[in-house]
């Protein structure tokens, strides 16, 4: 069994050669939105296989109503513990892409860190964990059976992956489910990540005229989808930041007094959260910290508008359509399908008179994720965590979504375990997306001692 | 002096080519908003003022800050009437471009209507005018004194004309101004238009986090301009769709009874109105008709709203920024200035918390027009139109507006005529852009016999 020290050698010794593989899985435009970028994803998921047939996985790409899925497996002596270890290989689309200091696809290592759409999420964590498997199979260490599903559907809304999974059950049993897609708190202390929110999406057309009309001849007469939108918009939302689709909070479960107190007792710093993002953390429902907010507290959010004109000068029209894009983050104790159905009933009913609203999108990723404070695999993590840094180790309950990761437990039959190294400062789904290598460093140290102790079935 | 049948057989007679001639004007792209397009108008410009030296007229080019005008004058005896006419060679630009059958500057003549940006507003009823006082001049009916200005900002919400004007108004008195930038009521009895509403434009930016944010990470906690921009945008109007804006409606004056008499015997018929934009008339304040909403009441109208992802699937952000573009319609009462400085303060004293709201664009275009019925021009056209169908003439308070005609009477020291043929099924400011061959022959015919009449200083 490898101690930290070893793992620190053994990493320095393959840093370059880490790299310079990194920045080959990140040149793939592995946009899974973007129909025009489905070779990209399939290029990238062939260089994964094949990467992972290199490192000893017996490897292959399953297809799925989207983007393929890459399944992987490295056994070791029957009888060994079974980790079932997931990522993703597809990343969020790249617009603004004007505001990116270097193109998305074209790696770029500046001071310490790199940047690159994917660099963290999730491509950069799951390389590292990959690199650490590496580093175990090479050193004699690795006492577990591996098996892989890294997918390419993430980011995009929909899960066909489901279909796959039902598909390859019989393959999937394990003891622990494991991923590296999440962050840690604010100060940076290793984190454990116990709970994600469940998200829904919904995308809604508001329909006046027929066409564009001319706002002179029209204003006061015609009914402007810009502005009904923005009414619709604005209705989702009490004048407290309370979200006022009704029933919207039936059932919510409130956390445990211990959950609300590990999660308070990493707070978040306004003045740090300031200079991270320029906003102060003022949003939401007064009555809770940001923490709880985030961790404990369903949310509707507004991810786009558009309508009618919007280039330079003056166009004076009333604009035919307006297009909200929305999303709710969910949490335990809420249905995706039951929010999904409330949202779009509030969405009808407050159509403004005159105009016709259309549905033209609707998505469930799945419900909220929370992880008892019990679990042996928890405690472990905390032990390997806590002998890699001073810091003692932070438990977060995250406001993100990984929708596949409240399937995957119930397919694999087991608990899962969400340790990762992201930060605010990665810029995630935003331009300029970067890692640093210092990030990187701890993923692969986490996930080689974690991994090396793990002899026995939990 | 021709007579009615006259002047239709020299129509007839030259047909052919007024359609060639006005194809090729319609095929410069024009496009006044866009600075790429910037060469178009000065080659529509100059393909103008060519055009016009070949019909007897003494033309130039004269530059502003920003398109060229088009000068010119035809000089009849000492002492002939003298006729401002005013038009504009610059378009509108064509987005949504996918809804467009043909390409917006290939003229396409289909059905007896010509399609193409520009077609009606204000190439094709400006050209028909010009051919009309063309074939003045050839059957030698022309006896006063023509100066034209035709511009290439009209559309732009902005006039460096007006320094323009200023530099040239002694050569610019006029007895009376005319333009063909109007349209006819919806019966499509001949109209004379008797007012026009003023306008003012904004554009403004709401700014919340430094960069978009993943909206799992920060939902309930960073301020979301999407949202409140939707709600910042439905504060500009109460319920009952009545403008919000502390002191709009301050010195509004209200119609003379005839005049509000004389704008409702021409009813807008909903049936007719839903036909032709697909909505019903329901806008604006509910206390007043579709007629005297358009014709007598101000409005403040959403042209654009953008912000965040609109493409498809989902992308969850909460976005940086947040657009909107608004324009405001006057009525008489009411300055320009006054209004922009309260829409502004409206907007500065509701932005949400958390965000930053910033004025990027703003412009006047002018203040309101409203036309004497008992103006000697309105009379001698009502004599002219009522010659030239069975219908009897309307007279429109029009809501739409031509700023410039509120200074170019000032200028000129002359009243103002407005009488055009244009109609709702045009589908001016939007794709689709056309005109018909017999609005275009009634826009001569009227021109024609106008100027015929006109024989002696008013």
């Amino acid at each position: 069994m490898p101690t930290r020290n070893q793992l620190q050698s053994l990493f320095e010794t393959e840093r370059d050669r880490y790299l310079r593989e990194w920045q080959e899985f990140l040149s793939f435009p592995s946009i899974s939105t973007a129909p025009e970028h489905a070779p990209d994803c399939r290029r990238c998921a062939e260089w994964l296989r094949e990467h992972l047939a290199r490192m000893g996985f017996s490897a292959r790409l399953e297809s799925t109503a989207s983007h393929p899925v890459v399944l992987a497996e490295r056994k070791a002596d029957p009888g060994a513990p079974v980790i079932l270890f997931y990522g993703h290989y597809d990343v969020q689309p790249v617009d603004p892409i004007e505001l990116w200091d270097t193109p998305p696809f074209t790696p770029s290592l500046r001071r310490g860190r790199m940047y690159a759409r994917g660099a963290q999420d999730n491509k950069g964590q799951c390389f590292a964990a990959l690199k650490a498997i590496e580093a175990l199979i090479h050193s004699g260490d690795l006492n577990c059976t591996i098996k892989l599903v890294l997918e390419g559907d993430e980011e995009a809304g929909h899960m066909p992956i489901l279909e796959l999974l039902e598909r390859e059950k019989a393959n999937l049993k394990a003891d622990l489910v494991m991923a590296a897609d999440t962050g840690t708190v604010a100060s940076g202390a290793p984190t454990i990540t116990m709970g994600l929110r469940g998200i829904i999406h919904i995308t809604a057309v508001l329909t006046g005229p027929d066409h564009d009309l001319h706002s002179g001849v029209h204003g006061g007469r015609a009914p402007n989808p810009a502005a009904g939108m923005a009414q619709l918009v604005s209705s989702l939302h009490d004048d407290s930041g309370r979200v006022a689709v009704a029933g919207f909070y039936d059932g919510v479960e409130a956390p445990t007094p211990m959950e609300r107190s590990l999660a308070n007792s990493t707070p978040l710093d306004p003045g740090w959260y300031k200079a991270a993002t320029g906003v102060e953390p003022i949003a939401g429902e007064p009555e809770y910290t940001p923490i709880e907010r985030t961790g404990f507290r369903p949310t509707v959010e507004v991810n786009g508008i558009h309508s009618g004109y919007g280039g330079p000068g003056s166009k004076t029209i009333i604009p035919s359509q307006a297009v909200v894009k929305l999303s709710a983050r969910l949490v335990p104790g809420q249905t995706p399908e039951d929010i999904l159905q409330k949202t779009i009933r509030h969405l009808e009913t407050h159509t403004p008179p005159g105009m016709h609203l259309s549905i033209t999108e609707k998505g469930i990723g799945g419900p909220a994720v929370r992880i008892s404070l019990d679990s042996p695999a928890v405690k472990q993590a905390r032990i390997a965590l806590d002998s890699l840094s001073d810091t003692p180790t932070a438990f977060l309950w995250e406001g993100a979504s990984v929708p596949i990761l409240s399937h995957l437990p119930v397919i694999a039959g087991a608990p899962v375990l969400l340790v990762g190294f992201g930060s605010e400062s990665d810029n995630i789904h935003a331009p300029n997306e970067s890692y640093s290598i210092e990030q990187f460093k701890a993923g692969f140290l986490f996930t080689g001692l974690f991994l090396s102790q793990m002899k026995h079935r939990p």
